[in-house]
């Protein structure tokens, strides 16, 4: 099948599928609109110079993703159904703070997640190690194993490796940023790095402002350190809604804000330069730091839109986590922050906690980091995730039960679905769970029930036609659960 | 030098060191006495199946270790000086808790420690490669890069690899503890695994009771949670004082016990059985936990009294933590935690705060734990560490002024020197520190200034002639600053 072939080999994909992906670029991003007569095969052929069935090889690819259909004897054009799917609604979370008291909820699902499970459209974490180049990561460790051999039976307790504190630095200039490699401090992981900031300007009973919905794995960390959150409404494509956030900061003691304000989770909005522009200004009277967490920026590789809030900041007003576990390589398990006027609070609790990290790692993740391959790497990943997008879209809004609205986020590895008011996800959740299809239930991703008609699909693990025909089930079983709402 | 033959291959010695290492295991031990005259040239020679000259190698690097001294025709004899200088005192901490405030302190030392240091006599980490099995450790390394590589590109959100759980509950047996595969959380080193227990046992203000003298690791945790402290009086040899810390367990409202029972830091002292034992009865009424640190107990290798306290636990009591960067590979960075009634909550924080660590070495460790070797190189380590302690030691007692104290351990990195009262270890720390020379200032084990006469000195460095040297000249300025105290 072509969409394994696609994820199986993201470095050498064949010369149709390169065409295919730039043809697909084009159709997302709006250049070739919905009902549009592509350029003809023979035309695309001469133009890419290739052979016709090379050219026709593309054009089918793309009908298979469902981005163009072929009309007899007319040619190829840009399919309508895309766009028959509204997008999920505002949500309107309370504007007063609420603690966080949940976690007996994450351990029911994570229990529920167990190995009966066929069809995981519910992890967190990158599963399908398809998505990525497992060689290259292979031997950069091995090279640094022998290289730096002499790390393994020694250590220091720095914040990290001048190289790759040097290299999280040069990427960091794609986000728009000017770090200083000194100040970058190297952890076990971005919701790592998150946490060392959370502690660095929190103590227990605080406020913290976090986009709604958020990420759960953010709502688990602050009952954890027994803080408060205070939810900000967040729209599907443009994010954290800065009226929103000024109300709340006006009315509400906030320590600090914590956001995604690139390919948030599990909106994968992504705040429009301005609104990143204005959010440092607004925070700048209260004193107060973003954590903004850029795990997902690479993702937009060769878009402005990747840029940082950071990249804006002249204070050090924001504290800039990120990682390379949800792009380059999982399992490394390392990440990074530049905590701006708390860099030396935050380097101080890394040392004192021992949250150390492994010194040959980090030389392997620098080595990476500094490859040519990186950018390209990037788009890669980024167009087979935007087709499986695409698929799991069309899926759900031919097969879920009718007022359904989904998002449609322009990267990343997750959708948000909302069911019709009153349908309750976690109904649907046991359903599925028993059939062995996993996804996450709408409650996890707010401290209120506000979200509990929503869900939360994850493609990050395999994708083939045993999970299309598993969300094709899950639309089914939401049918049967609300037979009033079903379609046709 | 037989010192550098001795640290440089740990696991191949020449003979005359491993029948040198032998004698001295004896010596050691107490099973030759100081002043008994040690057994003939010739006999050993006879009795071992080596060469007259062989055998004569190994009584001269005993000669040279400072244990035997040759007496002109009649042969070897143990040397005395080793028993002349006096352990220090227990010191009498208040009996009241008192919250940490020393960051900056702290922060001096550290920045004094800086580039300049060319004696470092003052680490806290494994420095010296020499002491460690480096390709052993790179192989595994290696390996584990090789076979488990698709872990690289993926994750799991689990509290550590089975093959590395398990790995650690089977080395778990040797100090005495029967502890389950499934109930071992890995972290990233064992101070964070203490970072984890504290975070689920405490809350900010509480009070923590510790050794005094203590780690000063976990005084710079204790500061960064907020939480208080109470100082056990601890004893050189037994540590920590029972009826002290039942006297501050009926005074105080203590949360937590936080000890390293068997080879203290900076003491080196190690619990007797009957105290491990009765100190886990006497928790048990508050049903508060014993937080233990058995990252030293491996180089007791072969000795009784390196089981743990958690080996006296029936209910639960003892949150035991460990790692193998001070005996096995310090670079690896994982350490580990079974928290007895507490292991899910610790579980769970580990698993918020996203400190994960990296499959693929976790197996590594798993390989190198089960290797029939790992007993044997324990036993070389700690040989190799106890020469240089009692070469120390001796140092110490012939160039320190006169009525300077020093710890006596049975194994370990460090020895804890008291001046005589009235002298000022910051003072010498500033004067050796401008001729490069580097140490532990009293001051850093404790929250209180008690200890501002004594200094640790560490051992896990290179230790050759430019470290003996400025031991000695370490000695020679603070005769020159107390002259009064000066020896002869």
């Amino acid at each position: 099948m072509n969409t394994l072939n696609l994820s199986s080999s993201p470095v050498t994909q064949p010369r149709y599928v390169q065409m295919a992906a730039r043809m697909a670029d084009l159709i997302e991003s709006g250049a070739f609109q919905p009902g549009q007569r592509l350029p003809s095969v023979r035309d695309t052929a001469a133009q890419e110079g290739v052979s016709i069935s090379t050219a026709m090889q593309a054009f089918r690819w793309l009908e298979d993703k469902g981005l163009a259909q072929a009309k007899p004897k007319a040619g190829y054009f840009v399919s309508k159904l895309r766009k028959r799917i509204d997008l999920p609604m505002v949500g309107q979370p309370p504007a007063h703070s609420v603690p966080v008291q949940r976690q007996s909820r994450t351990d029911v699902i994570r229990s529920e997640g167990g190995s009966a499970i066929r069809v995981n459209l519910g992890g967190t974490c990158p599963r399908d190690s398809m998505l990525f180049d497992e060689d290259r990561v292979r031997v950069a460790v091995s090279r640094a194993t022998r290289v730096y051999r002499r790390t393994l039976v020694s250590y220091t307790n720095e914040a990290g490796t001048p190289a790759l504190q040097n290299a999280v630095a040069q990427r960091a200039l794609h986000l728009g940023c000017s770090l200083r490699g000194e100040d970058v401090v190297i952890t076990s992981s971005c919701i790592h790095a998150v946490s060392l900031c959370l502690m660095a300007v929190t103590s227990p009973g605080d406020v913290v402002a976090l986009e709604s919905p958020t990420f759960f794995g953010f709502l688990d960390l602050l009952e954890a350190l027994s803080l408060r959150v205070v939810e900000i409404p967040s729209h599907p494509r443009t994010g954290l809604s800065l009226p929103a956030l000024q109300l709340a900061l006006d009315t509400q003691p906030i320590k600090a804000v914590l956001a995604v304000p690139t390919l948030s989770n599990p909106l994968g909005a992504i705040m429009p330069l301005a609104d990143k522009k204005a959010l440092v200004r607004m925070l700048v009277p209260y004193r107060i730091p973003l954590i903004e967490d850029v795990v997902f920026n690479d993702l937009l590789a060769s878009d402005e839109r990747r840029k940082a809030v950071k990249s804006f900041d002249r204070d050090g007003s924001v504290m800039v986590c990120g990682s390379f576990s949800k792009t380059l390589a999982p399992g490394i398990r390392l990440g990074w922050v530049e905590a701006g006027r708390w860099k030396d609070r935050v380097a101080a609790l890394q040392r004192v906690q021992g949250a150390a990290t492994n010194e040959v790692l980090e030389h392997a993740l620098a080595d990476l980091l500094t490859q040519t391959a990186y950018e390209s790497q990037m788009r890669r990943l980024s167009a087979t995730m935007k087709f499986r997008l695409h698929e799991a879209r069309r899926l759900v809004s031919g097969h879920f039960p009718k007022g359904t609205r989904v998002s449609d986020p322009a990267a990343g590895y997750t959708l948000w679905v909302e069911l019709p008011q009153g349908m309750n996800s976690m109904l649907l959740f046991e359903q599925a769970a028993s059939e062995g299809i996993a996804f996450g239930p709408g409650q996890l991703f707010s401290a209120t029930d506000r979200y509990a008609h929503c869900l939360r699909l994850s493609f990050s693990g395999a994708w083939g036609e045993a999970e299309k025909a598993g969300l094709v089930r899950l639309g089914q079983l939401a049918q049967g659960l609300w037979p009033q709402r079903a379609r046709a």
